[in-house]
């Protein structure tokens, strides 16, 4: 079973990669850029047993840092 | 206009975050974890007119490394 914990940087959390970025592409002539923000996407392969609430506890205690991060849990069918 | 990039390796090329990751995971005693892979997720807020060929060039020039990795663009509705 897939799984998908996207990992994204809270609110007013300054985010310097996501201004790097946002700065590189003004650099390279592209208009119209607003924001940019850069996060984690992390794909896992699970045997079929683990539940919900451990997924939850793997990104509680490892994946994100709950403190300046919020993540999304995505199953993906099939 | 919201839209968001998923930055992840192409297959066959090594993880070493993602092993990374996978050994921790383990270390706290997650069973079940037979893969991990991570990837990058960039969210853009861009204006309107901004088009797709123009997104999917600043993710060939900039956003992704188009020699091991795979890209896919997300426009966020509403």
């Amino acid at each position: 079973m897939k799984t998908r914990i996207f990992v994204t940087l809270k609110g007013g959390v300054l985010d310097p990669q996501g201004k790097a970025i946002h700065h590189a592409l003004e650099g390279l002539g592209f208009d119209g850029v607003n924001d940019v923000r850069a996060g984690k996407l992390i794909e896992l392969d699970l045997d079929d047993g683990v539940s919900d609430e451990q997924i939850d506890e793997m990104c509680r205690k490892l994946l994100a840092n709950t403190v300046i991060e919020n993540y999304r849990i995505e199953r993906v069918q099939g």
